[in-house]
């Protein structure tokens, strides 16, 4: 990887309405959009909450089963970056109104394939909010 | 990326060398090698397990400041996937004795530079250990 290669503005534009696209399917639990938006392939993990996701089939059947109330959530500090034309990392803190005084924090690393730029592998996680709520 | 260019052996090999490094350098708190793997970079983020980390800098002075004692570590369905030869992302679970019944998630995106392998993103977390310990 060639650092000039870093953040290439088309590449970032295509990760960040990836990224928004998944958000915005997050919290309206369009749970067909987000399985799209994740690869396909037995390689794909997903750490969660709660859970630890192995294989996109462990990922689905998490999604399907998922209740789908109290998915509102607040971005902060998100930061997208690129290495190259085909592989990316977005990293955000995200607030619920429902989970005072806590930070989440969710990071994927996104890889362009034929089909389009896919999740395979992203880890979420809550902490105790140092900082004070940011809302 | 052409999904044929999932997992080269090579790029495999490279990269569970540098993950070894890097556990080893865990263990024993060796503040310079963990320093040295991670991408010197204002956009490398950390998140850990309590605290929010943005920029080399602000991960290397949270080495510095870490306790060594207890960072010792039993490592668990680790699986490192290479995609094409300048990216990959390891993830691993991990128990310690000190925090029975709870089990750790890291995952690492590795990029490939001039200077070799570097980890450009890393989120670990601990929640608790629904499948019981392993150990």
């Amino acid at each position: 990887m060639n650092p000039n290669d870093i953040d290439l503005p088309d590449v970032v534009a295509e990760v960040k309405a990836a990224f928004d696209r998944y958000e915005q399917a997050l919290i309206a639990n369009d749970v067909e959009t987000l399985d799209a938006l994740f690869r396909d392939d037995p390689r794909t993990i997903r750490y969660g909450g709660t859970e630890n996701l192995y294989g996109y089939s462990e990922i689905k059947a998490f999604r399907a089963g998922r209740p789908s109330a109290g998915l509102m959530r607040t971005l902060a500090r998100t930061v997208i970056t690129a290495y190259g034309r085909d592989c990316a990392v977005a990293s955000t803190l995200f607030y619920r109104t429902t989970s005072p005084r806590k930070v989440g924090r969710q990071m994927q690393t996104w890889v362009r394939f034929p089909d389009g730029w896919r999740v395979v592998a992203a880890h979420v996680s809550m902490i105790d909010d140092a900082d004070g709520a940011v809302s």
